[in-house]
This record gives structure tokens, C-alpha cells and sequence, in this order.
């Protein structure tokens, strides 16, 4: 059974290191050892794996999305935010990780990112590890 | 073990809302509680999640997919579909979405896409859920 | 528990094959059904299934990420390589692949790349099969 995890975003386009999150909803399903996903029930948000030492990776990657897919940019969907849904595919709604005795095995420089593309808003992320 | 699902596009670029057909698979094959994994054995097509409500937002996707990735733009591929093996590797052969009690655990506005980048064609997705 | 692949690469952006490897992984690993998860512990790097028959696929993805991630445009990231984490993003830390009887589940022309964004290094590819 997935757990649910809240997050709160203060931008438009953000991402937030969840990594203690995800770890801390491991530790709540009292799950050991398997594969844990990380899904985002939302279509302008995703999640993405990467450099959380430097926050400026982080910004550079929102930069160049915004360059690559900019807002109000001539598109048909009229709610001001298809820039955001067309991120959201780019980056994907869901990550995998392994777990090893309760802990996600990352890379050093690893954390797992909610991106944020239509905030600031409270969004909802589920964590489930199967077997 | 995988449960096939056929896919028929009617066009070269398209997003078709597999949904309905994921979720009969998931029935076919007796799952309940899991992780969803849905499979595009294809390297012209790919598979992402979005909303499903207004149909403009798929067709911004895949407008915004055509702009950074035109077709005939100088690529080495000589088959004419460079520029679809690209957008499969931008969207992803596979997504993962969270089954409980039998149902997937969507957001309210997520619907899953088959994306079409060299039909119009028929082609399989797989899907199958681990416990 | 996962199985660790080393790849060596040999140029700064390169996708190898490493379709092999994953394979020799899951016999070692004595998986015969299940989903197998290819993942990449490196923030600079990522994983995409792609065509294998034709190089120049793979070159044509290369390139077209390189002309919409060029390397020293700007970035805020002062390590020389934002490019390479923009990229990673973009492909994704991740790939699930279904195993049936061992062996992947992969389409005819579809092959498992390693995605090297800021070699020549020597990388750590994970592999685990969950059932």
C-alpha cells in the first residue's frame, strides 16, 4: 500500500529535494528490501534524480526547460499552464530506486527530486516499495 | 507474466489514452495490490502519463516534441524516423503506476499515453504487475 | 539485492550497449520472472532502450540532445558539466524491462543503453529483478 507524502512548493517551477521523505515512508511501510518507487499524481509536476550538492544544477535544469519550453508560448490548452504538462512528460511521473536493508541505494551525489512546474502549491507524492 | 495489449494510431505523431485497456490487463491478470508497469517493446513510440481531460494538452505535447525534434533535420539515420527513435528516448519505453485493490492509483486528471511518433501503425504494450 | 555492472566509456557523450551485461546480470541474480530495473547511481549519466541495429540512432539521440543541451551556455553549475546533469534528466536514472524466464522481454530492435554524458569514466550500472 502506498504512503502518501505532502509537499509543499513555493515557486512555479521548483524542485524539492525529497529524498528524506521518501526515505522516512520507507521506513513507516517497515519495507527491507525491493524496488521503491516514487509517483506523482499530478500532470503539471514530475520527479527526476540528480545533483542535490550545488542547488544551481537543480536551477539549471529548470532554466532550461522554461528556454526549451517556454510559457504562453502559442499553445491550444487555454489554462495557462501547457508549458507545465509538457515538462512534467519530460521529466516523468514516476522514479525508481533500490532498497537495501531499508535504505535507498543513491549514488553520492544523489537525491530524488519533486518538480514542481505549476506552483506554488500542496501536492501529494506516493512511495510504495514492492518485493 | 505480461499481458499484451494491441495499440492501433492512425496518424505519425499521436498520444492514444491506453487507460482503459491497462486497467482491463491488470484485471486479466488477477492483480491486486502491486506496481504497474506498463511496456512499449518499440523504438519509434514511447508511453507517458498527462492529462487526459482536454485533448489540447496532448496535441501541445506532441507540437512541442515535433518543434525541438523536427523530422528531416539532418539526421544520420536514413530511414526517415531519426527524429521518432528521439522522442521515444524523451518520453521512455515504460511507466510505472501503483495498483490498490484491483484499481491503478491515478491522479484525477492522469490518464496513461501510448505515444506514436512513426505510425500511423499497430503495435503492442505490455503490462504486467509485481507484488 | 541489486547487481552491480561496471561500464567503462570512452568519449564525453556516448551510449554503449550494455543489453549483455544486464542479461549475464539477471542469470547471476537467478531471476526467471519479474520486472528488471537498470539503474544508474551517477548523476552525470542515465539510461535509455532505444535501436541497436543502426549506430547512427543513438548518434542522432546524442546529437540532438548536445544541440538542445549545449555544454558552457551559460549555466549557473561551475563545474563545466551542467550540461551533462540537464541531460541526465532528460534520459532518466532509471529503465524497467519485464523477464520472462529469465530472459528480457525487450522488441526486436530494441537494445539497453548506458547514457554517458561527461566521460571517459568508469561508471556503476545497478541491476535487480523484483518479482
Amino acid at each position: 500500500m502506498p504512503v502518501s507524502i505532502q509537499v509543499t512548493t513555493r515557486s512555479r517551477n521548483q524542485m524539492k529535494d525529497i529524498t528524506g521523505d521518501v526515505q522516512k515512508a520507507i521506513a513507516e511501510a517497515g519495507a527491507s528490501d525491493g524496488l521503491c518507487t516514487i509517483y506523482v499524481p499530478h500532470t503539471t509536476a514530475g520527479v527526476t534524480i540528480n545533483e542535490g550538492a550545488d542547488p544551481a544544477v537543480c536551477q539549471d535544469i529548470l532554466d532550461k526547460l522554461e528556454d526549451l519550453v517556454p510559457p504562453n508560448a502559442g499553445y491550444r490548452h487555454m489554462e495557462g499552464n501547457a508549458d507545465s504538462h509538457v515538462k512534467a512528460s519530460l521529466m516523468g511521473s514516476s522514479a525508481s530506486v533500490m532498497v537495501e536493508n531499508g535504505r535507498l541505494v543513491l549514488g553520492t551525489w544523489q537525491k530524488i527530486f519533486f518538480c514542481e512546474f505549476d506552483g506554488p502549491r500542496t501536492r501529494k507524492v506516493y512511495v510504495s516499495v514492492s518485493g
